[in-house]
């Protein structure tokens, strides 16, 4: 792991998702800018003295020299530095999990998309949301057909929390807010494209196009704290998207709605156990995480009995657990299971990356319609 | 009443909503335009012989030229005879309430709004969903600064109803989608309007300019079936809008959130007593109609003690309760109660008709913003 | 209508039920004990001259000595009053719409029922929340076997009302607890008897025996504000059914479970709109008051379309509508329609009388069984 | 780790809940009633050889000659054999984590509290849901007056998983209502004591005497399948309780009401990031898992950021985490942090054993009440 040093939120998260299942083992680490405090750290969380690494470099050193280097890197290191140490690991051949962005532009995000491929290395981008087994359903629902042809996707992604104007000055916030730190979107890049993400990964499409309409709320912001945003899917689909950080009322507001031709799904993330399904001219019904004969899919991403909620911390492990499959299979050079070969790659950080760019893009000219699509899938 | 005959499903709901506290009593129709129909079937309703009309223009000489004219007169004729009926009736003095859209063109609307000033009578339109005790609550709490300025709006009214393409020959269903029939818009004309109007009325704010985005998802229907709008008001709030009659799954799906400097609201018609309130930096909080100290448009608009769910029902007697205010008022040359000051009037039936022709046009030209104003108001 | 003078929250609500379809009008009464101030507030009300009575006597008189006699009495009296003036009317030859409870002992509420039959007359009792459409439905689903054999009902009607310590001295609620005013039992009798009415509605049994256990959590209390009461009913349902008045956060409370062996029923009075049933191995499934082909029973008790929510008020106006099925029925000597012949009866009065004696009885003694039917039932 | 081998539920439910902070390392186990199974899987899951034992004894003999033995040793075997391995270890001088029901009968729980305090070992029960932290707030809020006294606790488990009048022969089913297997019985000694635990848990009070009533609604089973109990409890609360195995529509049940003189709180297991709680004379609100400031009960029990879901492994990954701490500050010679001193002992599993054959006996003596206190506390 790269980065999530003392004090971090990200850190803890990966770690107890990495280890949950007993799939993947804590065995070096370079966790903080600050070489001393981060050699200090690892060693404190039980990384051998020589695996706890001063800085990233010195890691890719060490473990590229090692027999038994890691299977597989973690990067939650600040947002603009993703690009670099993800593109080195990749090219010494790691296999790398990236937090999200996986880059600050479409390019580098492109050029992560082929260094992967020419490397074969797996390049993974943490979003972590569609790891709910319910969510996994509804994309092999989706697949084999219950919902026929998708007409409509509505995702949503509305939270309260920066919403006092009082916390202008507060840097926890404010940073979101600014140009130089944040990019070219805040809300949206923040939490929109986790929204996006999961239209796509649920309809199995990818968005085309896509008309913005951007605010800032709190007039001191110079980035949206309020997106809607239109778009269209490859696969016909139409997408509504609304992504507000200054929704009172609502905690975290993550959920999607998924209409077609047979029949309509309905979940969030608040509620993640429980899915609502409707089949065309029928009842309401409402499907349990858990329930016997769901899919692959899902059985694969639960591990409680029916009733017993599961939350994030299961849903973010179920990525590693993809991972270590995919990582497995690779090395026992057999096909992956295809109910684990879930997880987000650098072409999703790509398309995230393009469609926050179209989103400003869009937004800056009162709602055109713009191309979301990066240049190399036009 | 003109309209309403045998078999019609608003016929009823105006009979229930208006006798229902016993403020108004049914004694004039023409109710069908079959004129023998008609006849029968308001004696059969308990109408005099006399008073039971063969057609709307004998009505309107007939109630002329009694001293004990009706009060009001309720126009629940087919769209495209409002227009027409609503201006003769008002122009002989009557006041109206006439069902939504109260005409087929924003020049017919201006119209009707300048005869009712000159005239100096009611004409009511009939969104009957602003008569919910906590609609009217949120009004009153935005009115008096509990959520300080606000900055966002979200209505929301999704239905499932016409997702099967097997309907698209139905008649029920199909003149929806029929310009010749239902005018340039769908689904944003029968639903999107009434989320419209609720924007308008708990913010206090009139709708300035908008950006559509409008689908059919049913290839065959000319109109939309699905649309989202953006908005701006003219106290500078920013408004979203989604409405669909593909959304399986849901019910009814008439919503709306109100997002502001010191809080949030959330309410929807299908749970309508219980209103969701969220204080800046408190807890989420549950507003249930009949609480004590609400607010005195609140109180007004609730018949039964706190935990006995309210319907549609008492909503929609609630515009007549208003009417009958209004009219006891003028008789009593005396000020109306401003807590019964509140049903829809022409000026919101004309807002409603341009805001449909803009989202129409916006629509057609990719999501373009246009002014949402009758030109008699910019 | 007796009672119901000015002030009172129930007579309002007779004339909204009452009044509501159109099937009662409101033509004579004697609405307070005070005879002048009846008079008055009853010719304020509409009430003719003549037939605005100064006490219950008066009226009963005057309307036994008038061809257009009144169709149907509402007793809407203090508790206490009720027998006297239910057996004088019946007597007379009036049908008898009594307010619960329609007695104070179970000997007089035998008396009642006799009077009743004897004279071939009507006395209904107003359990008013089994006139919710979706209420019906359980019925008509137990009936038809879609549950097959009913194993249990739970039933609940907890509220908080009247959980201030503060309150003990309140009048409005002090009286409740006060044996002189309300008898062997304050919760159980205000709310509890409606919850065993349901449940006897629901599943077509009847109670047979109960234990009970009985607690006053606010020390001053003489009768209880809490009881849980296990019960047995004639076709081997087992029955659980909690009713407080301390419940702090529960607004109304009433709501009824019902397991059978092929499925299970869930319904609670302030979401009256939707009913919970899972078919056994099947999914849980909403189903929503409007539906098409529901039963002849719900379809009778329902006025407005699907996801337009319906309300108390429109619930207790089909009692009346089944009052006037069963009076217009006996004027055409015709059999009544069954899908309306659900109104609750003189019976039910006594038998909910003889369960609160046996609450009382059993709580006294310890939770020991007793048999709840009345004596001229066992 | 004793029990939990190959296809069992609970050990990797262990081994989830106790590895997941990386508080505990799986070193050493015994996981099958056949040695070389047990040994095999045991090295399969990463125990070294000489540590993966072939049965409990043979692991008593081995990790007791070790200086590194195993700090807590859970104990996973069928319910019959609890109270001797227990014993064994205890007496050997390790801590122990016992599933649920922790011995077969009073006297054994007694002598296990006895041993347990001789040692001055720890002996916890799993009663795993007593983790999550809104659970421990709302012991938090008793126990710091935020209610006031307790007046009334109203507990439920009720599921519907052995509704199926078919499975009357699954064997997975059958042996919880067979006496020879499941002692004097199945669905209260099976989900009732979780909910009665819970009761204790949250109010800090425990249960003295209490009547129940119970039933086979399946009438081939000779224990009950629902159970309706009434308690008290030493700090004067009453207590209800609810269990069922038939109730269709039900997936798990497990929910809590407290109602004191100053407010009343409201969680379910379901949806276990939400808490309900109304002080008295104030509105409903919404207490959210992870908010700022709730106690050091909630915070320390808490692991990902407010809104995100949080679920049943967490909850027992808190038992886990409290038992490292009470280890560590054992260890340490400093006393245990008061925010995770809240894990379930050997006291826990004695009184709900003695709660078990309360209920029982009362059930068969037609619900007298009887002391449900073990001789030793009595």
């Amino acid at each position: 792991m790269i980065g999530g040093g003392e004090g971090s939120q990200i850190g803890p998260a990966h770690r107890l998702g990495s280890g949950l299942d007993g799939l993947f083992e804590f065995t070096a680490g370079a966790l903080d800018h600050r070489p001393e405090a981060g050699r200090s750290y690892g060693q404190q969380l039980g990384l051998a003295a020589d695996r706890s690494y001063g800085d990233w470099r010195e890691m890719l050193e060490g473990e590229s020299a090692r027999e038994d280097r890691v299977d597989l890197v973690t990067v939650a290191t600040p947002n603009s530095t993703h690009f670099e140490i993800t593109k080195a690991y990749l090219e010494a051949g790691f296999h790398v999990l990236c937090e999200k962005p996986m880059t600050m532009t479409v390019d580098e995000g492109e050029q992560i998309v082929r260094i992967a491929q020419e490397n074969k290395r797996i390049c993974a981008v943490n979003y972590g949301y569609t790891g709910y087994s319910l969510v996994r359903h509804m994309r092999a629902m989706v697949a084999r057909g219950d919902l026929g042809k998708i007409r409509l996707v509505n995702a949503e992604f509305a939270h309260g929390h920066h919403a006092d104007a009082a916390d202008a000055d507060n840097p926890r916030v404010r940073w979101r807010y600014d140009p130089a730190q944040a990019g070219v979107s805040a809300q949206f890049a923040d939490c929109g494209i986790h929204a996006l993400h999961m239209a796509s990964f649920v309809t199995g499409q990818e968005v085309t196009k896509l008309s913005a309409d951007i605010v800032s709320c709190i007039a001191s912001r110079e980035l949206e704290d309020d997106a809607m945003v239109n778009f269209r899917m490859d696969g016909g689909t139409v997408g509504r998207l609304w992504t507000s950080s200054i929704a009172i009322g609502r905690q975290h507001g993550l959920s999607i709605q998924v209409f077609g031709e047979k029949g309509g799904l309905r979940w969030s993330q608040e509620q993640p156990n429980q899915l609502y399904w409707m089949p065309l001219n029928q009842r309401l019904q409402i499907i349990e995480r858990g329930e016997t004969n769901l899919s692959p899919e899902a059985d694969r991403a639960t591990r409680v009995t029916i009733g017993h909620a599961e939350g994030m911390p299961l849903a973010f492990a179920n990525i590693y657990k993809d991972l270590a499959e995919a990582i497995r299979a690779e090395k026992e050079t057999r096909p992956t299971d295809p109910a684990a070969d879930l997880y987000p790659r650098a072409t999703d950080g790509l398309r995230s990356m393009a469609a926050v760019v179209a989103v400003a893009k869009s937004g800056a000219a009162g709602g055109e319609w713009v191309d979301a699509r990066p240049p190399m899938f036009r």
